[in-house]
């Protein structure tokens, strides 16, 4: 069994008839589901969609589940109708074979199930994600940063939301949320009101808002962000694809914060999933006094590896770790950097003369570490020396263009 | 070189002359020294004190310091008015060779020094404790939490702290801090409204009310508690001597918690001696907002094992994780726990008929661990069948005298 995003050989995938059996493969059986991915990875998709469709099936509960969706309708037929609908309203579809593909997401083949076999067992890959927006999928989730938490959330918990996606996105990061009220919505609000991209990722069609009182920040989000779910247009909002889209928003993306969560929320599962998947599992503390941070609390005790992020620093601090995403770049001819310290000079000479760069990037240039590269930048920043940026931080503009032009 | 509090065979100890040997080591060198606590482990105190007045100390730092205290008085005669002054107060001095003893505290001679060789340096055991109040020292020590936290802490910091300590000795536990504003304060205030055990560890001589708008919370806690201080009376609160003090709240308590702390401040350092004794390290989140928690948050981002606490029964579950104060009790004769789980029915089981039993006790006896036992007690107390007391919990009283007096 293949785990490359590319299909497998058996499956080289990306045509229409590829396409098409996707989308039918979803209307017959929810994502995730463990048996349709392991098929298509097999047989591409299909022979997969030809095999349900027969009846064919060994696995009993997704016999039952396509038996029902095939006498609702019939699937080929559904699907032409939602690549029709999704053409009319704008959105593509991306499946594994499309350069945008994220990369990331595969690693939910690696996901075992658990000793109670409940919390992995529909956890594969997605077959493909329809996406509304102008941005590269693949690029965008590359260096993004998911943040989840409780729809009744606090004007505490809105306010280091919206802080957080702020800080997250003007250092070049993409924030990804689900479409809920509270937190959710906060941190799309945080990312847009910052100039930064943000995606809301959906648990129905693109072309449902939902909830309906969050339309007019989808269409911000599709305008200069990503709107994407796994369902085909139309699909409705159900209670259990909450869970199945999770899933997602834990495996897009380089790491996950929750801000405030209700004790025993859905946020611990999503905290496990993000761990297993060896993500950094990032929890904002709150006053114990507030119910709105007891579930925050309690993946901080219950999972040793969950780390305490108090600020967007600290969390990129925390995603850099992977440290898969360093490039190297050239160091700047000047030096402007004679009373600085040995570290703040070399972060300083990292530098692009002109142009961003990014911490990460700065980190690989410099051979430091990337939490002494934010700490450098900060007292950069500080004396005045360095400048965020949208795409990361930049030299400050020499002291003053007539002595330059003087010179 | 013997690690036994008995003080090892060349150094018996206990007599007249020893106590006034170590007060006047205590004069002439501050507590925690290195050098002149292996002399007395080696050699007893009064020829270690012979030894320092000679001037025959290897230690170069030691031997200045101990010249210039020499030059200012007698330290034979200042001992023997610290004694005659204690005396007059109803204040003790307590050495290792007395049955109150706390034992715990010769874990100071096991830290290493680090790598710094800063942080650890003076941190060896007490010679002598003086101490104001009737309890024992040992045994109030055996099953005690220290609260510590900044002076300047918010309503959120105080009232945590009030909550913690009153649950703390609700539970049968003694709450130990120092007598700053503040966290210490509220702690003390806390175990003291509850009708709780508190114990206040001075910087200076027990003598001295430091600060002194404390004073009417010391008569108190000397009433009801202990006040301790390593320092002869007299002593000044001089600011080095509340790092040296931090070591013994660090090593005297079965854990400490933190509760609000500001960035980079003592209580950092405090816990990184607590996790080098390998005591639980405990911290309360609070507002990624706020000022007052800013060290806390450092504190759990610096230190893994670092354990985030919301509330008194956290903190026991934390501090009874260490083990060593189980005790097996009889198991009581009655049955009322036919519709209760497994769990929960041990846990009732192994209360006594009459009387209380703490957490502890109630582990050991059914044969669970702490944890499951505080969860189960949670649940027995919610459903009236357990009520709190003084000293743990006890069978609520059975369903009405009259029903038993018809029996």
């Amino acid at each position: 069994m293949s785990v490359l995003p590319s299909g497998g050989e058996t499956a080289p995938g990306g045509g229409p008839e590829d396409r098409a059996a996707r989308v039918a493969l979803t209307w017959l059986a929810e994502p995730g589901n463990r048996a349709v991915w392991t098929l298509v990875e097999q047989a591409g998709a299909p022979a997969t969609l030809e095999q349900l469709l027969s009846g064919d099936i060994p696995d009993k509960r997704l016999r039952i589940a396509v038996a029902a969706r095939a006498a609702a309708g019939d699937a080929r037929r559904m699907a032409e109708i939602a690549i029709r609908r999704a053409d009319r309203l704008g959105a593509r579809l991306v499946v594994p074979s499309d350069e945008e593909w994220p990369r990331r997401i595969i690693d939910l083949a690696t996901l075992q199930l658990d000793s109670s076999g409940r919390i992995n067992s529909d956890t594969r890959p997605p077959l493909g994600f329809w996406v509304r927006g102008e941005w590269a999928l693949g690029e965008t989730l590359e260096r993004s940063v998911a943040i989840v938490g409780a729809r009744a959330a606090t004007n505490y918990g809105l306010h280091v939301t919206g802080e957080l996606a702020s800080g997250i996105t003007r250092m070049g990061w993409t924030v990804l949320s689900g479409g809920a009220f509270g937190v959710d919505a906060a941190a799309h609000r945080g990312a847009l009101a910052a100039g930064g991209r943000t995606v809301a990722v959906l648990a129905c069609g693109i072309d449902r808002p939902y909830p309906a009182g969050n339309a007019a920040l989808f269409d911000r989000i599709a305008d200069s962000g990503l709107l994407v779910s796994e369902w085909p247009i139309g699909a409705e909002p159900l209670r259990h694809r909450f869970l199945i889209r999770n899933r997602v928003i834990a495996a897009a993306t380089a790491g996950t914060v929750v801000v405030e969560a209700a004790a025993r929320s859905g946020a611990a599962q999503t905290m496990s999933r993000v761990l297993a998947l060896h993500r950094p599992a990032m929890v904002v503390p709150g006053p114990v006094t507030s119910a709105m941070s007891v579930g925050c609390h309690e993946i901080l005790r219950n999972n040793p590896y969950a780390r305490v992020v108090t600020n967007a620093a600290e969390v990129l601090e925390e995603v850099g770790r992977i440290g898969e995403y360093l490039a190297e770049t050239p160091r700047g001819p000047e030096r402007r950097h004679d009373h600085l310290d040995e570290e703040t000079a070399l972060v300083l000479e990292a530098l692009p003369p002109n142009g961003s760069a990014t911490p990460e990037e700065l980190a690989a240039a410099a051979r430091l570490s990337l939490r002494t590269v934010l700490r450098r930048l900060s007292l950069l920043e500080i004396a005045g020396l360095v400048v965020r940026t949208r795409d990361g931080v930049a030299l400050a503009p020499a002291p003053g263009r007539n002595r330059r032009d003087a010179d």
